[in-house]
């Protein structure tokens, strides 16, 4: 690959990618006819989570989430030969799935708040946000319903319905490793890559690999954007982490070290916890062993990860990932545009703030 | 109707149907493979739900439900025309979707046994069993791929995909409006009927409609097995509603008056609020307005539900359903063998004890 800004570790930070803005208007109509406002109750705190209404129902203007992985869809699929319109109901799916996710996320980790909101369980209480979660998935499934409406025939819906349910099955399956890692320290990064290729990198992974799969003519093309998706995930997640440690606070929603607080084993404390020695390792080990954590604690955590250079490995490693995804995609006829604005993409995951 | 048993207010205990025992074996096989031990972590979880091993991971013979829907629907299958061997694969789906909503019912309910056994939240925590739950969502989906090994066409086969999936949307949203009731004292029999129609309702019928959609060749077949299904949900839970306020502790593995104590808003309680008048009412409104009712509590509110006759007006309304359920399937040719396994199900249905 060529020396692109992807690569320079004081990249300045990216504009959200035009390909955001570009899909975002007929995603978010089509998300919006799929949960429907005729229908109230447990549709009404749905229609809160997405961003759409506030508690009482009232329409707002709540920050709405980037919808990176239908935007992912839709571009694979027009990039791959393919129209966005076909590929809108496997989109909508897939923002669905993943609201569904996060909505039994917070009730798993007790947060209270996400993109400055009260989450469903922390306003409605626990049955019905779970409830309300098991219900988003439902309707993200049944958006798929849409792509017969487009004349994709039986057999390729099949195809779509089950990728998705595998990628579905291998993000929760990711997500119960991910609880069981909790309070152990001895969680290597083979493991930890092991855990976010499922828990994160399934489902960015079945979004291009779904656009492609609705798009595409040719197998070679679907394994191509497949490849770069699985590489995308893993950047995606390690910048996740980093921001998790050393975001800003006003951008991501979380206080600086706000990982480290809730002894998160994100990227950062597993890396240190492997190549630290002598008295950082005992006292990465000592303050991980306490059931709280205070300000001190954050800052001499902080302190052993910068002295192993955790920042810079966590860059390095994403990088790497950066490469293989341009890789992946080297193999296949793209439009000059698309392939751009896949460097665009990449470039973004792998610097943005937020 | 001819006078059955069915209609006696008496009737004795009926045993567990034959077809119960006719497709244990060949089910309780197919569930096995569909949570395959060769997989770990939250699958020995489910396997431990299941009644299949201890909480340790070894094999042991706790008792399993009696598989009512999976058993539903290869019955309909059967008498429709088809094989048990066609519709297995949705039976089997049909029994996980059923635990996996037992699952997140324990979570909601803070139910902290099932069947003399810890529930998974109260063994390993939320996380670990929300997680569980929608682990095994995924694996019942899966089942249904079982289908096109079967020889199902993909039209068929996204017929019954839907069909499910309706059903299962309509079951969660059932639970909505459960958990919705709670702590409310206006319910009335028909917004309670609207509920469990949908809470449980929507899983039996679909159980037997799904054996009816794979096992018949006319659409009207299918329309009878809806139907009569439809009747048999009402007859399920208005059953099981007496049993968790009159059941016998051995068999339900309950208390007397449990859901009293627990101030569920059942069919029990639904009526007698409905139609007990004076002191009486005033009586029942005073006590489900506290926080929690003692054994003194418990008794008043089963005197006034004697008073008002409650258990017989719950059998009354039973009864018309179960004939509702045979006049639905007296539309249709079906050999006499199957016949008289309806009337004995439906009998089963409203005389069991568990």
């Amino acid at each position: 690959m060529t020396n692109t800004p992807v690569h320079s570790t004081n990249a300045q930070p990216a504009a959200l990618p035009d390909m955001f803005s570009r899909y975002r208007a007929v995603l978010s109509a089509a998300m919006r006819r799929q949960v429907s406002s005729d229908r109230v109750g447990v549709y009404d705190l749905l229609r809160y989570y997405l961003g759409w209404v506030d508690k009482d129902g009232n329409p707002c203007s709540a920050t709405e989430g980037k919808a990176l992985r239908p935007t992912l869809c839709l571009f694979a699929c027009e990039a791959s030969g393919g129209s966005v319109g076909q590929a809108l109901p496997a989109a909508v799916a897939l923002e669905l799935i993943h609201n569904f996710s996060l909505i039994h996320d917070d009730i798993q980790d007790r947060d209270e708040t996400r993109h400055h909101r009260s989450t469903l369980w922390a306003e409605w209480g626990i049955p019905k946000a779970l409830v309300a979660g098991n219900v988003l998935r439902i309707v993200a499934d049944m958006s798929l319903n849409g792509l017969g409406e487009r004349h994709v025939d039986p057999e390729r819906m099949l195809g779509v319905v089950n990728l998705l349910a595998e990628a579905y099955l291998e993000m929760i399956e990711g997500q119960y490793l991910d609880i069981s890692y909790e309070g152990r320290r001895d969680i290597g990064m083979v493991d930890y890559l092991n855990m976010i290729a499922r828990k994160t990198g399934a489902l960015i992974r079945c979004s291009l690999n779904l656009g492609a799969m609705i798009g595409a003519r040719h197998t070679a093309t679907v394994d191509a954007f497949r490849e770069f998706g699985r590489s995308l995930g893993y950047v995606f997640q390690i910048r996740d982490d980093v921001l998790g440690v050393w975001g800003d606070e006003e951008s991501t929603g979380k206080p600086v070290g706000a990982d480290i607080a809730r002894k998160k084993n994100s990227l950062p404390v597993v890396y240190a916890m492997s190549v630290a020695s002598g008295s950082d390792k005992q006292l990465l080990d000592e303050t991980y062993g306490r059931d709280e954590l205070d300000d001190d604690d954050v800052s001499m955590v902080l302190e052993v990860m910068d002295k192993v250079r955790t920042k810079e490995y966590a860059h390095r490693i994403a990088v790497d990932h950066c490469d293989a995804a341009m890789r992946a995609l080297s193999a296949v006829e793209l439009g000059p545009e698309f392939r751009q604005q896949a460097e665009e993409l990449i470039h973004f995951l792998l610097v943005r703030q937020h």
